[in-house]
């Protein structure tokens, strides 16, 4: 089978390729080929692996030809990032919203029925008050009412991929992607961008700043369970994923103290100090707006579960990145 | 002011236009000029009035000119009807999407922040089988799963409204119009055109064809209603709206049955039976994907409330177009 990644180069999607590669099937079928696109270039050694071909350039130029090659499966992981979308509305719109459609059209030009994992975002949700508050709780049929031009962006695809399925043009199913962290490498823009920061940079033995007040709930993935996410999101039954409306998943839900409770308990008081609090209204506005907890009792059903707790997140982290790990660490 | 009727020509822009002249005042402010544009050409009498343009051309050729205008506000009634989207995908999207936001992208431009009501519709609601059933009652809270692609491009152009008007481009208000009857003059193409045929073309002497079974019940507006629903949307302040998200408006619930009960009523059973029973299942699965009833607690508290019985809606329809009805009335 032929499968595509929008945004393979970054974090999220090189992980799901390299796991697709270690797997070699993907419901059922041997992958024979594997697409990355990416508007950023990437190197990993990985990549040598003769099934995949690393394509650099933007998804928008590139939907001409991916109409043409009839690809089996396409996850679609390329995004413009939250905090970019706010600062700068028509590039969020090109990025995110026509190059979905644009996508979309080229795959139903090819005319085989491709099967499509969209990654929206837990970001879809938020309160429109004084109507509509924040949920304390979301549920699986709870209101999306999103309060960023990136949490649009991401509901108006659910949406195009919920027709171009119904009309018969892909087989698509949207997975609103938690948070997902601890995230490797350089903060990426996204509002959301602490919440891998405050523990890999002291991990690292670099300051780092928190700009939320401490006790800021927050929903949470690791980026195993994720990619397991998108996974089974692909290979269930049409009638297993239960309809076309997106997919919650299921959160590890925690205070950002928590977090730092867990960095403390594994490096210690002196590693924790590397953060530092700095409220940024900005974020802080951005952040208060998505809800931390979940009820998704759909993915359950799918057999899914949240991490168990956050210092599993952060071994994870340690095992997958043993060199961006620069600390001595006192339990482990 | 100045005034921009998107769908100007149509039935409900025609009799929102004739509204807004009769009033001369919009939000306390006297109407200078009322530009109703469409693809359609219309000749009312009403147009001779000196406040009024008649444009005649597309919408999307039509944003740039709208831009340099600057008008202070706008209804956007503009769109594709349900049946013809469902048969003609692209026409749909370029109709009801691409048109929207060239619209909105104009507005932004103009930079006056202009006010905004867009009709959106009651068919963004739909079941999505097996998760989300359609719901027995809609609440102001109920989450649209579209099941039509007329549906989703509405659905998809209130987010759009929302957003622009979090960034300050626009004062948006979208509003959920529900099926209006009874129209006047022929068929339109909707799925719903049946609930103004089978009382409009049985009072001119005419047979009807009922494609649904009468025990369906559906969600009605009369069109002075929907215009009062359209004007008081733009009128009340942004805090009295009640956040960015779309209104759904409070709706008569009747059953195909008892509407042709009160046609009986008023007219006799010679002419009721001039509507004849004749099951389309395309016809039928769309409408049956529509919720009939709601409970429309904001709307309420705007000061919005349902028509009180159907036989109110037959007579308002035959006090605005007497000439239209060619049988004698029983009882009237």
């Amino acid at each position: 089978m032929r499968l595509l990644i929008t945004g393979g180069a970054g974090f999220l999607g090189s992980l799901l390729g390299r796991t697709l590669l270690t797997r070699g099937t993907l419901a059922g079928q041997g992958i024979e080929r594997l697409v990355l696109l990416d508007v950023a270039p990437s190197q990993a050694e990985w990549h040598a692996d003769r099934r995949v071909e690393v394509r650099t350039g933007s998804l928008l130029a590139g939907c001409e030809a991916i109409g043409r090659e009839r690809f089996d499966g396409v996850f679609h992981l390329a995004s413009a990032v939250s905090a970019e979308c706010e600062a700068d509305f028509d590039l969020g719109m090109r990025s995110n919203l026509d190059s979905t459609r644009a996508l979309l059209g080229a795959l139903r030009d090819g005319g085989n029925l491709p099967r499509l994992v969209f990654a929206s975002s837990a970001a879809v949700f938020g309160g429109d008050p004084p109507t509509l508050p924040l949920p304390s709780l979301v549920e699986d049929f709870t209101l999306p009412t999103p309060q960023s031009s990136y949490g649009i962006q991401k509901f108006i695809s659910e949406q195009l991929v919920a027709d171009f399925t119904r009309k018969g043009f892909i087989d698509g199913r949207a997975v609103r992607l938690l948070t997902v962290t601890v995230r490797p490498g350089r903060p990426n823009g996204a509002a959301s961008g602490f919440m891998s920061g405050i523990i890999r940079e002291p991990l690292a033995a670099l300051e780092s700043v928190c700009p939320v007040a401490l006790d800021t709930e927050v929903a949470l993935s690791s980026p195993t369970r994720t990619v397991d996410a998108l996974i089974m999101a692909y290979e269930c039954s049409r009638a297993a994923f239960g309809g076309r409306t997106a997919l919650n998943l299921p959160a590890l839900t925690v205070s950002v103290r928590q977090m730092l409770d867990a960095l403390e308990a594994m490096a210690g008081p002196r590693i924790r100090a590397l953060v530092r609090l700095e409220r940024d209204a900005n974020i802080e506005r951005i952040v208060s707006t998505w809800p931390a907890r979940f009820h998704a009792a759909r993915a359950t059903r799918l057999g899914l579960s949240p991490d168990p707790d956050f210092r599993g997140i952060i071994e994870q982290y340690i095992l997958e990145h043993p060199h961006a790990v620069r600390v001595e660490l006192e339990r482990f």
